[in-house]
């Protein structure tokens, strides 16, 4: 790979041993991840990352904000509020998702102002560049596509998500075999509209040298999205879903050959006793590539908490073994999500990442809950809230009701069991 | 079991028929639940339950809502309030923890107002009246303890928390052992203190059969509480917790002999990947008596945001056989609950519910995420907001920002993937 080879020059040396760093992993870890493909770091060659991160096996799970603007909200200041929230409340990477048309003055905002790594769907540039022409994205051409993902990769986007997987045969699994809720992925869908109007097979899978070739130029992390994930529990693990699986195996064996470095991505809406399944099956269809996982949300009736829904899935699936974790607002399925959307959803995600990596086993993964619990045990308010994962609100609900001593809460007041047992 | 016994005397036949009816099984097998033990249905025979809950193995899972007044919060008016709440988010049954000088008022109102079972710790009842002599619970006597016992079974309590299980062994084991976070339960503290100040074996566990014939004469499940359990992932599954659990399971076999309705309960804070062993240990020790379970926290480091970190623990739980889950709100560890954080706990915890039960393959479980994901898929708004959980807060999200056309949502606008799916 580009990055292995670049490190073995000494060029990439440097971001390898800030993320070897940050992990508290040697570089050689890093090096080896790499070199199998079990480890990505998103890193487009032009940027300079402040806050880099790797990906994969044997890391912290991370946590990815989708951000942008829709055709109906948002602009470059509100992008940039959210990419704030995103910094402030630790995300590891944000996507920025813009449909509206100042879509490139948002992507060159976020990218500039990022102190993390930044993905993109360069579809979506597609979608709203035909649409600016009056056009469609059915009646664009494959040189329109290479359009877009050439001008994102000279932007500086770190990782692109690429829905290569929806081919002309898995089209026809999903017609033959049914489904609850059809397709839920703005790509996959585009793509089949495309290729149903040109009755063409995907351009993204025809041609995947050419998606190759820029990411490679430009380090470019490839994330194959599953334009067929399940959008129901209903439909979880289905055919279609899986021969998409298949597909993605195969082309990241291509990518891992051609020295890009690429991560798989997964439902979506799955039941819990399907997850493990789900996790297993793309790691061993997909070589070890790191997973990159939607939730997955564990039932579809809750819109307006799927951010709970999905953090209950997405924390099972990092124990399980995935790698990364795309974020869900309260918004999901509703509306584009607002400041404080971004902030729930964020902090759903970091409660399941971390929760999977006190259970997978990461090194010092525990320590925080050591330091937060041995603070609240001995009713050391200040402490206590300062280390917890969002002191604000933890501080606000702590001080809304009085108690006569400050070492008991408005809870319990002088039955608290903590310090009746302290002293006996 | 006298709950038998009067099925078969025909006179709680209506009871066992009811809860039969709701959860779409033959009232056979609630009996032969009720003979095995693994299936509870807590119903003062003083009440006339309006909607009734058995609670157990091969039924939907069940949730609790701890509300109730403490030292420094709450009066009749609010907690009736937080009733209406339960009522208005499906809770199953409610535990009245009321702590304040007015604590026989509330229970009594909450006792006449609810729908549904409720529940409640007697010992807090004796720790208040200690306070009201001007003495502390560790002075009271054995007599005091059975006088609010007595009391709140007449009273009409549908099932009482009982520390049974703090043993002059098992405190022994915990000092020699050691933990983060100590004893986080308030019954398991008092107990404790009183042990300890009256050198004395553990009164509700040297006079269980005292316990056991208030009990079986009002018809009142019991609820083993587990005092020891862990407050802190780091204390997850330790020795003094699988003590006090294996004295659980010989106190449940007692109240099985006497036809004493029982069930256990459960942490806690437990990492996600201690939670199958825990519930498969409860199950073991415990001859499959229904289990109750706070959470479990899946970290201690978000408090704020305990519904989710507990939420994601009990929909783990209630998947590997936890029959019942304890609410946890976002005021956890920090404040006593508002109205706001009563719901916020409550919705955190059907969606617990449900995707248990889904994943567990509960009866037509997941007929409901189907309704939803129909009306969804096809973007019809109005039904599928009114199918939701929380319709009042999902409307409020959807309607947030405006759309040129009904049949879209202001996060993809024309590039809906469904929409643009359903046109292929």
């Amino acid at each position: 790979m580009r990055q292995i080879n670049d490190a073995r020059r000494g060029h990439k040396a440097e971001l390898i041993k800030r993320v070897a760093k940050l992990e508290g992993v040697s570089s050689r870890f890093i090096i080896d991840g790499l070199k199998k493909g079990t480890i990505v770091i998103p890193a487009n060659r032009l940027r300079n990352i402040k806050t880099p991160c790797a990906i994969g096996k044997g890391l912290r799970t991370k946590i990815n904000a989708n951000i942008g603007t829709s055709p109906y909200y948002g602009n470059v200041s509100e992008e940039l509020k959210k990419l704030d929230i995103c910094v402030k409340y630790h995300a590891d990477t944000v996507m920025d998702l813009s449909t509206s048309n100042d879509f490139k003055a948002v992507l060159k905002s976020i990218i500039k102002k990022s102190p993390m790594p930044v993905g993109t769907v360069p579809l979506y540039e597609v979608a709203v560049r035909a649409k600016e022409k009056n056009s469609s994205f059915a009646k664009t051409s494959v040189d329109d596509i290479f359009f877009a993902i050439q001008r994102q990769a000279e932007e500086g986007v770190d990782f692109f998500t690429i829905h290569a997987g929806v081919t002309e045969d898995v089209l026809g699994l999903l017609k033959k075999h049914g489904r609850i809720a059809g397709i839920v992925s703005r790509g996959g869908a585009l793509m089949a509209k495309w290729m149903k109007k040109n009755k063409r097979e995907n351009p993204l899978y025809e041609n995947f040298d050419r998606v190759l070739s820029i990411a490679k130029e430009y380090d470019i992390a490839l994330s194959l999205g599953d334009g067929l994930r399940p959008g129901s529990v209903c439909d979880a693990t289905d055919k279609p879903q899986i021969a998409e699986l298949k597909i993605l195996g195969k082309l990241a064996r291509r990518a891992k050959e051609k020295g890009v470095q690429v991560m798989i991505e997964g439902p979506g809406h799955v039941p819990i006793n399907q997850i493990e399944k789900n996790i297993k099956l793309q790691k061993k269809l997909c070589n070890n590539a790191p997973f990159y996982v939607l939730g997955p949300l564990v039932t579809d009736v809750a819109p307006g908490y799927d951010h709970i829904t999905s953090a209950i899935g997405a924390s099972l699936a990092g124990y399980y073994g995935a790698d990364f974790l795309c974020y869900v607002t309260p918004a999901e399925h509703l509306s584009i999500p607002t400041l404080e959307d971004v902030k729930e959803g964020l902090i759903a995600y970091r409660i399941a990442a971390h929760s999977a990596d006190i259970a997978k086993g990461i090194k010092d993964a525990k320590g925080w809950d050591k330091t937060v619990s041995i603070f609240r045990t001995s009713r050391d308010w200040k402490r206590h809230i300062k280390a917890s994962m969002d002191p604000e609100k933890a501080e606000a609900i702590h001080k809304r009701f009085k108690t006569e001593t400050k070492d008991i809460c408005s809870m319990c007041g002088e039955y608290c069991p903590l310090k009746i047992s302290e002293k006996i």
